[in-house]
C-alpha cells in the first residue's frame, strides 16, 4: 500500500492534530513515539515483543546497519524488516547524525562542554561530494553521500527514509550556518531525486535545519517545502534548552505543509511530548524511555520511580496498578528492584517493557485528549 | 502434593533410568538438566520465558538471596515462587559452597592455579558453629551455620533444599579431608534435624562428601543413606578430569539409595551428561547452556556454532532447522550473528531460550533412548 497520510481531527485548542500515517506494514496513529532501535533492536527486547506491545514506528540507525551488518547483508536477507523480524513500519535516518557527531561532537557534548571532537579521527574528508569516514569496525574507509545513504536505505527497505544532510556544530558563526545551510538543501535534493529514481513504496521526509536562527529556519522550510518529499523532520540545533527549542518549532511548524506528516528528530522526553504535541508535531523519537529503563527509572501516572531505591524493595504490587505490560500482569516491583541490585540483564529487558507500554498509552491518551479538543 | 520420587523405567545397558520426581510445583521429569539461575533469574530470561521453554527445574542459590533481596522479602512476598514469578519447582543450595569458595578460592580456581584465597577477607571465622562473613553487598557480618541456612531455604520455599555443608579445597591431606568430612556429616544432620520441624512439603538432598577419596566417599553414602533424606546430591571436588570424575561417580552412585533421586551438583555439559547419565545420575545442574548462550555459543545437533564467527552472518535460516524455540522459529542465525557483533543485549536472551531449548530437548531423547535401552 502506497504511503499516505490522513489528517483526522484538528484541536480546536491548539495546533494539535490526530492523525494516521499509511504504510506498507501498517498504520502509525499520530500524534506518537518512535522508540529507537539503532542496530535493529530495542535493547533488550526481541522484536516479536516490541511488535506485541504495539509500537508502531521503530527507528534505526543507517551509519550503525552500513558498518554492521552491512547493506549487502540486509538485502540478502529480504530487507531490514524481515531481517531483524519486525512486522509494524520502520524509519531510518541517513547516518549523516552520525558522521557529523564524529567530525564535530554532538550537539549536547558541546553544549555539556564534554569536549567536541573527540572522535574526529575517524572523519578523514568532508566535501561536496560527501563524508570520507573510517569503520570503527574493521578500519575500512566508507563515503558516505546522499547518493549512497538513500543505496543503503532502499537497500533497508524502511517505510520512511531521510535524506543526507550537514549536522553543523551549535556554536558556528552566521555565515557557516548558511553555508552549511546550502550544502544540506542540495544534498537532499540529490537525495530526493536518488530516491524518484526507485521509490519503492517508501517515504521520504526532507531534515530542516538553519539551527536557531529563525531566518534560516523559514528559508529552510520555504526551500524544502516546494520539493515533493512526503513528509518533513526537524533536525539539526533545535536549542540549548526547552524553551529555544519551543520558539524555534512555534515559528516553524506553521510553515510546513499541514496535509504532510511531521516529525522531531531526537526529542521524545515527557515533557516535550506535552510541550510539543500542541505545537502540531506528528511524530517524536528519542531513546528516552529504553535509556531511563535500563538505569531502573519506571515510566508511571504519577512520576517516575527509582527502581533501586530502597522503597521499592517490598512492594508486591507491580510498578503501577492497571498498567497492562507483561511486566506488571507477571512480577513485582519488589522483584525489579532485586533484579537491579543484583545487577540482572533481566531487569533491563522488563523495565524496558514497561516504559514501552506506558509510551504507547501515554500517546494513545494524548490522541484521545486531542480528538477532544482537551490538548 | 507431597514430594515422591518414580523409577519409571531401568535400562538394560546401563545403570541409566528414568523417572518422576512429583513436587507441589509440579513433576520433574529424570534424568534432567537443572539450569541455574542465581538470583532468581535465568540470566537475560524473565520466568514467564523459562516456564514456557519447560525447564522443569532451576536452581536459585541461597547465598546470593540471603544478601539480596534477604530473607525477609521473600518470606515477605509469599515464598520464592511467588517472588520470582515462577510456576514450576525450584531447588535451592545452602550457600556452604559459596563461602567456602570465598575461603579457599574455587576448586576450579585452585586447580587452574588461578590463585585460590583471593576472596578470603570476606570470611572471618569457621568452626563448628557455621561461618561468620562479611556481606559483599553492606558489609554487614552474616553467620551461616545449618540452621541459619535451612531456616532461609524454608522462608524460599524451594521445592528441594540442601543441608550445610563444608567444601574442602581439593589440595588438601587425607586427615584433614577426613576431619571436614566428619564436619559436614555433623552439619547435614543438624540440617536434617532442623529440616524435619517444619518439612512443609519440601524435600531435602543429602551432600555426599569425601573428595577423590574412595573410602571416604563410601563413608559418606554409608553415613548419609541411613539418615532420612528425601535425595542425594553428589558434591565437592569430583575430580580434576573427567576419568577422575567418572571414576569417583562409578564407585558412589551405585552406594546410594536407589529408590530415591540423586542429583549432581554443578556438572552439566554436554559430555558429561552423555557420560554420566549411564552411571544413573537423575539431575544434573550447571550454568554451561546459558552462559555458552551468552558467549554466542550455540548448541547444535551438529556440535556447537559460535554466532560471531563470520560464516554466520548471511545464514538466513534459524540457528537449526526443526528447532521449535521462539528464537529459530523468529529469528535469523545471520540476525544473531548481528546482534552479537553489535554488542546487543537481545542477542544473550535469544540465545539463552535456544540453548535451554535445546538442553530440554536432548534431555527428552536421553529419556526415551533409556527408555528403549540404547542408553
Amino acid at each position: 500500500m502506497a504511503f499516505r497520510f490522513e489528517l483526522l481531527h484538528q484541536s480546536t485548542l491548539s495546533r494539535a492534530r490526530v492523525g494516521r500515517i499509511h504504510t506498507s506494514h501498517g498504520i502509525i496513529d499520530t500524534p506518537n513515539f518512535v522508540a529507537v532501535g539503532t542496530n535493529g533492536t530495542i535493547k533488550g527486547l526481541d522484536n516479536e515483543t516490541v511488535d506485541a506491545i504495539g509500537l508502531q514506528l521503530m527507528f534505526c540507525n543507517t551509519y550503525h546497519l552500513l558498518l554492521q551488518p552491512g547493506t549487502e547483508v540486509v538485502r540478502q536477507a529480504g530487507g531490514l524488516h524481515r531481517f531483524i523480524n519486525r512486522k509494524l513500519p520502520i524509519i531510518t535516518d541517513s547516518g549523516g547524525f552520525q558522521v557529523f557527531s564524529l567530525a564535530y561532537g554532538s550537539v549536547a557534548d558541546e553544549l555539556k562542554s564534554r569536549g567536541a571532537k573527540k572522535s574526529e579521527g575517524h572523519v578523514l574528508k568532508i566535501n561536496e561530494e560527501g563524508v570520507w569516514f573510517r569503520s570503527y569496525r574493521d578500519g575500512r574507509k566508507v563515503l558516505l553521500t546522499p547518493e549512497s545513504s538513500i543505496a543503503a536505505q532502499k537497500a533497508f527497505g524502511a517505510d520512511i527514509i531521510i535524506p543526507f544532510d550537514e549536522l553543523p556544530p551549535y556554536h558556528i558563526d552566521e555565515g557557516k550556518l548558511r553555508r552549511s545551510l546550502e550544502r544540506t538543501h542540495r544534498w537532499e535534493k540529490r537525495s530526493l531525486d536518488e530516491h524518484l529514481k526507485s521509490p519503492n513504496g517508501q517515504a521520504i521526509y526532507a531534515v530542516v535545519h538553519g539551527g536557531v536562527d529563525q531566518e534560516l529556519r523559514r528559508q529552510s522550510c520555504r526551500f524544502l517545502s516546494d520539493l515533493p518529499f512526503d513528509g518533513y523532520a526537524i533536525g539539526g540545533s533545535v536549542g540549548k534548552n526547552k524553551e529555544e527549542m519551543s520558539a524555534m518549532l512555534k515559528d516553524a511548524v506553521p510553515r510546513l505543509p499541514e496535509e504532510k506528516p511531521n516529525h522531531l528528530l531526537g526529542i521524545g522526553d515527557l515533557q516535550s511530548l506535552d510541550a510539543l504535541v500542541p505545537l502540531g508535531i506528528d511524530t517524536f523519537d528519542s531513546s528516552y524511555p529504553t535509556r531511563a529503563a535500563r538505569h531502573g527509572f519506571l515510566l508511571t501516572w504519577n512520576g517516575g520511580i527509582k527502581a533501586e531505591k530502597a522503597e521499592c524493595a517490598a512492594q508486591f504490587g507491580p510498578i503501577e496498578e492497571g498498567c497492562h505490560c507483561t511486566t506488571c500482569q507477571n512480577f513485582s516491583l519488589a522483584y525489579l528492584h532485586h533484579l537491579f541490585k543484583a545487577r540482572e540483564l533481566t531487569a533491563y529487558a522488563l523495565a524496558t517493557v514497561h516504559n514501552l507500554t506506558f509510551m504507547v498509552e501515554k500517546m494513545r491518551r494524548m490522541r484521545e485528549a486531542i480528538a477532544q479538543n482537551r490538548i
